[in-house]
């Protein structure tokens, strides 16, 4: 294994590897190789972005091994994702436009909230999955608010807002919605980038491709369903909750089998929905609504212990990613 | 028993026999009896909710035999009341007018977020009660909101909200609210139907019946003291949540003395204020309470270990209903 | 001990010992004369809050007794301190003004909706805590509404709102703000009252003093690096959430060390951070935050079991205070 290779090297080195580990879970995936590549395709789509995204990753998991948790999880990649969500998406939502460097300041630091919420999850046999991510970032941005003299941001706009000026939906534009899906999972909504990181979940699992393509189209065809903006559709912000939904289920937490890839769909569905009603309820305080759905809904999936399900459900510790 | 009669039956009559039990649940009733009873006042009150109801309780039965659900736990009617709730709700909050036909997809498939809360609540010895339904329809009306082209519907008015042209107040509108909250349960607002419900539930425990008749006396009253609208006071909606939290307590999962009675008429009176509170804070982004407030204070009731509650209380194996 | 003095004396003694405890329990002392004090610092602060206060204690450890909760969770104050605060804070937010009678309805039932959270939350081994006067205070708040004819009371202002004639920024008044912080633990705006407050905890430990100060200002740096409004930086209010998140974790919960020290000041840090975020989204509907955040703060260190900070954590039995 590469672990065991690096163990002679420097700290650094073995830091990087953590690091790109930390980069590849936010789609799942537990690979290092997945985790360059993405990164690889972040920094194409904004070098800002791609710096933001390199720090969060590297503070938070620097801040795991300074507060002593647990090593093997360290190694593992599961203290870096949160923090680099955190750093992309308060890249994305600052309106003070890239290489303003104070955003540096909250992004080495936002990430620590995230440490207290593994040990309340592992009691009910959950992952932590983005959990923190979700509640640092809604903080975040709440405190910061449009009006802030240092951080200021966007509003972000429901998707069932009034549209005042609708054209004709854009047939070409909705299907170049379903890959973007997949790059907004790391807020990133240009084409070429995002399937670059389609293809690092390809390296790594190509079910787990599968899944993420059928779950973004899946919720756009929710969003078509509840006649949502077509910015949203265009922009894959539709799509990016149902890739989330339908990979968790589809391709980590159970194994193969039609059952579970019919639960799959489903959940790609139900994520989608919940989504447009997150971002209704949540953009009338002018607030994203992230990935909650996406996460709310698998840990209901993983929660379910119907006969049918509970037989395929693969114990937390010995889940491959 | 009528379950044992029914074994060599078709699966038709055994399933209309699980709804039915499914339609007595809503009530905290466990008889086919009172379901039928309760369907036909809501036939009476308006076919189009009727058939909505019967779709509901009926699609939601059927998806936890495929899902394969506990065969026990489907008999007792447990998987239909909160797919029969959601569809009642849809029926009532659409602003499309009745026999709007494409209602009945959202109607056939909004139960599925149902399912993977039993395991989560059941870990706390707590009953799932009606969350469920209260987090599907506040979800669904999230997604489509006032202005959906496909489903629009009514923005539910806070009982706080200021009313321009107030009149005194009729008192015998208000008493004539007391039994309307108890059909009220089943969105049902005609006086006619709603006895035919207080009925049911007669039938099934008149201990039942008579805190069901207390607690929406209680909610009524906690409605006046805190000055709400009179809209509200007169269609039963203040009584409600006080009737579903006084029988809870009272009848279901306490056994009946002295002291667990005073203790179900404070149930009522919290229910009821708890129930104005939540209204009006989910009254400004236009959505109604539901049940939340009864649903969370007999969570919170069942919660209580004081040395004199504890020992009236029933385990939720052993609860009747 | 002064428990076993009183074992003699008449009730009427041991509950007034009973609540000071309850008095003193707010600020996570355990100790009569810290709860005297505090209370002579009220009544001097105001004599109509300090009334408020005293009859929320004694209503509330009454109900304690009458219901039968565990004796010695009662004569430790630990049923007192959250109906203490719930009348304090309906106090405050009257806008009838003071001698107000009707108020006093409200302060005597308010608290009955307490009782249910401990089991809960004992099944974690997390303290209780303040969550049930934050539940109560904000259900109270949004059941009356600034337009209620019986209990109208203000709107709360979000520390992120614009001023619209923003002066310069008074540094000797910030400095006030600090100890004024350890004071609006109990709604008091007067430097006196809060110095005498700040004596109270200085009697039963003067490293939790020192911690109060500390998360104090540690608040009020928080605020002033996200520019809230300057009112909320001269009240004190944006020191007293990362007062109580400071002491929880410095003082109380675990061993005093230079990391858990070093803990409770990042803890201070993120209490305040997490306070100004939902002043903001509350405000947004008029509520307050009370003491949510430094709440769940010190409940999520409690929940961290890191290698580095599982040793020092005292087991919720043992918890001096």
């Amino acid at each position: 294994h590469l672990d065991q290779h690096m163990e002679g090297k420097l700290f650094v080195l073995q830091l990087a590897v953590w690091s790109l580990r930390g980069v590849a879970r936010v789609i799942l995936a537990n690979n290092p190789l997945s985790g360059a590549l993405i990164l690889a395709a972040l920094y194409w789509a904004s070098p800002w972005q791609g710096l933001l995204g390199t720090l969060g990753v590297l503070a938070s998991t620097l801040t795991a091994v300074i507060i002593g948790q647990d090593s093997a999880e360290v190694s593992a990649g599961l203290h870096g994702f949160n923090g680099m969500l955190v750093s992309l998406l308060m890249g994305v939502f600052s309106s003070a436009g890239d290489w303003y460097w104070w955003l540096l300041l909250p992004v080495c630091f936002g990430h620590v909230h995230c440490f207290g919420l593994s040990p309340l999850l592992d009691r009910w046999d959950l992952p932590v999955a983005v959990f923190p991510f979700n509640i640092v970032i809604v903080l975040y941005l709440l405190c910061t608010g449009p009006n802030n003299p240092y951080y200021p941001h966007h509003l972000a706009t429901p998707p069932g807002a009034l549209e005042l000026n609708a054209t004709q939906l854009d047939t070409a534009e909705v299907v170049r919605g379903i890959p973007l899906g997949v790059g907004q999972i790391y807020a990133c909504g240009a084409l070429g980038p995002s399937l670059i990181i389609l293809g690092a979940v390809l390296l790594y699992s190509p079910l787990m491709a599968l899944h993420a393509l059928l779950g973004s189209a899946a919720g756009t065809l929710a969003g078509l369903s509840m006649a949502v903006r077509h910015a949203s559709l265009y922009s894959g912000l539709s799509g990016f909750n149902g890739a989330l939904g339908c990979m968790g289920v589809g391709g980590l937490f159970f194994t193969f089998s039609w059952r579970t890839h019919l639960f799959a769909i489903a959940s790609a569905f139900l994520s989608a929905y919940a989504d447009i009603a997150l971002s209704n309820l949540l953009g009338s305080v002018g607030l994203p609504a992230c990935s909650w759905a996406a996460t709310l809904m698998v840990t209901l999936m993983l929660l379910l212990t119907g006969q049918s399900l509970a037989a395929y459900r693969i114990p937390i510790g010995q889940v491959k990613a």
